[in-house]
Parts: C-alpha cells; sequence; structure tokens
C-alpha cells in the first residue's frame, strides 16, 4: 500500500515502512500506475491529481464535524492517529493540537523555525541570532541571543506544557524541538498513521 | 525639566507632568536649548545629539553591571522604574523584563503585533487575519482567526504568568494588551520614571 502526504514543497509517500520524498516542483503524479493513498494541502497538485484515477483523496472520508473547516487536512490526520495527547507539528508553519478521547479539542498555530527568525531580523538586524534550542528554559536570559530563543521557545513551551497531556512530535523540525521538549515521541510518520485509520475505518483497502 | 526617550520612530518628551511626541525624520534637537536629559536607541539621533551641549544623555549615569552589554537602554530605564515586577513593552519588538528587589532578573524578547501579524501572512495568505484580543484564553480555539491571535498571545500570556509577578503594561501597544492582561497596571510614562530616578540618584537637577 502506497501511501503520500502532499505539502507545499515536497511529496512524503510510505510504501509500507520506508518513507521517501519526491519535490512538488519536478515530480510528475501521472508516472504512477499503482493505487496511492493521498491528503494534500498544496492546492496545485490537488488539480493535477484530481484527474488521476489511481489515486485516491481520502480527505472525502474522514468525518469532518469534530474539526473546523479551514482547518489543514494534514493536522486533522495527524490528529485521527492518536486518541490523547498534543500533537507539535513543526514545519513552515509549527501547529499544536490537543486529542482527548479521540475528539479534537481545539489548537493553535505558532510560526515555523524560519518564519519566526525572519520576523526578528525584519524588527532589527541586532536581532538576527539562530535560536538556541539548547536555552536554560528555567532562567530568564541575559543576553540578546538567548532573548530572542527564549520569546520563541518558552513561550511556546509554557502554553504546551499547561496542558499537561502526552506530547507528539512531527514535521520536519521535529527534532530540533524535542530537545525543548525531551519527554515527547517523536514520530515523522504520524499522519500516516492517520491515514491508515482512515482507510481500514472506510473499508478501502 | 525635560525628558526625552528617543526610538526609532520618534522623540518621545516629558515636560512636567504632559507628554507628546516629535517624529525622529523631521524633528531637529537643535531647536531646542533648555536642558534636556534624554536616552536613546536610535543610531542616528545619538550622533547628533551628541555634539549638542544642552542634550544630556543619561545612559552614561546608569550603573550597568546589573544588565548586559547588548540590551537596549529603554529596557534598562524601565527596569530602575520599578522594585518587583514584570514589565512589557508592547513596541515594534515587545520586550518583556523581570525585575526582583531592584535587580534586573532577566527578560525576553517577542515580536511585536505589526512584525508577528507579518510572519503569519509570510507563512500562507490563508493565515493573514488580524490578532484578536478578546480572545478566550481558557479554550484552544476551533478557527483559524483565533488559532493564530491564540499562537501569538496565550504563549505570550502563559509564559508571562507562571512567574507570578505584579505587571506593569507600557510602549504604544500597551492598551491592546491590557484586554489579555486585565489586571495589568498600564504607565505609558515608565521609562520616564527611570529617568527621574537615575537623575536624582546622580544628582544632576
Amino acid at each position: 500500500m502506497l501511501l503520500c502526504d502532499i505539502g507545499n514543497t515536497s511529496y512524503h509517500f510510505l510504501n509500507d515502512t520506508k518513507d521517501y520524498k519526491e519535490e512538488t516542483n519536478s515530480f510528475n503524479p501521472a508516472t504512477l500506475t499503482e493505487k496511492v493513498f493521498y491528503i494534500c494541502v498544496n492546492p496545485h497538485a490537488k488539480e493535477v491529481l484530481k484527474k488521476l484515477d489511481n489515486w485516491v483523496d481520502l480527505s472525502w472520508h474522514v468525518e469532518m464535524s469534530g474539526y473546523y473547516e479551514t482547518m489543514g487536512v494534514d493536522r486533522i490526520f495527524a490528529c485521527e492517529a492518536i486518541e490523547n495527547g498534543i500533537i507539535i507539528d513543526a514545519g513552515t508553519a509549527l501547529t499544536v493540537d490537543l486529542v482527548k478521547n479521540g475528539i479534537f479539542g481545539g489548537g493553535f498555530i505558532y510560526p515555523g523555525v524560519r518564519a519566526m527568525s525572519q520576523a526578528y531580523k525584519n524588527i532589527s538586524s541586532v536581532l538576527d541570532y539562530s535560536f538556541n534550542f539548547e536555552l536554560d528554559l528555567d532562567k530568564m536570559p541575559k543576553n540578546s541571543a538567548d532573548a530572542i530563543s527564549y520569546g520563541y521557545l518558552k513561550t511556546l513551551h509554557s502554553e504546551v506544557m499547561s496542558h499537561d497531556m502526552e506530547l507528539f512530535l512531527t514535521g520536519g523540525d521535529a527534532k530540533r524541538f524535542a530537545s525543548i521538549f525531551p519527554h515527547a515521541r517523536i514520530d515523522e510518520t504520524l499522519i500516516f498513521k492517520g491515514m491508515k485509520k482512515i482507510i481500514k475505518k472506510a473499508n478501502l483497502c
């Protein structure tokens, strides 16, 4: 069974247990002839895939009533993968979603590493530092580099930890955030787990 | 006594109890002949003021050992104004500084409203919303506008409230942040209070 999670920059495939990526601007999905179950947040790819019969859009098979209309389908499928906990998906945006007894309990959107770094840089060139993920979160900083790292990371940390739930880290920057959430489970295939659950529920395979 | 706090966009004056602003790109400080006690974070204005004998730079009179070298002088003077508490200065950047028994306990830098709004917009046009300062901070959001507002405001709120200290709000956006920190004291002249303290300590007046 071939699964695919399509974002703005890549097609992320899972073939049984092996995952790999293809770039959206060079990969032609028509070259695949086998059945592919997918979700997609990329508007251009969506249009292309609509016309290919072997590509099956799983977003039609999920019960949407517990979510909200403009919520990214990748967030929804990550939520479907777990029963209880908070999912931090650290990508271009960083999304934080809460699931309690299998029900979506709301979530929020925070800038990803690159976007936040650019935000500080746009304020002033003196705030152009890389974030220090090894920062001591228990001490208010007394230097500029840590003052922006703390501003980005500790604020997020304080909010996430206040919910006192199991944490799941996914997305391209999951490993970097693991240093500030050391007890979180890193699972870069969380969305695929959600997809498999929906395939089973909908008897698609 | 005339005091002046000079930022990147304005000269902020306090004449006894009346405060007013002049724009940095149109105001000529040489037109004033009376003594002006000032602090300045604007590199261009700094150069101009150096040559004017009646403009007295107060940053030379503050005991710097408790602070750090690259810390903005405006943050330092706001800290000098209080004995205990957290100061949130909501401007282009939003700075959060902690003072305990008159000693600086560290601080962090967060993007101001406009910079953070731009950060979300840069990630995707679908995240181009104005922040909702009337947001319910006790509920994880289930719509996009609140999902970004919560990402910006609640993360900051969780971190600030975790210190359990008295809060002081200052800076151009102080009033907007008052809705998420309803118990904070709004004091737009906090920096001037710090300046007055230093003038007294240094016997300048």
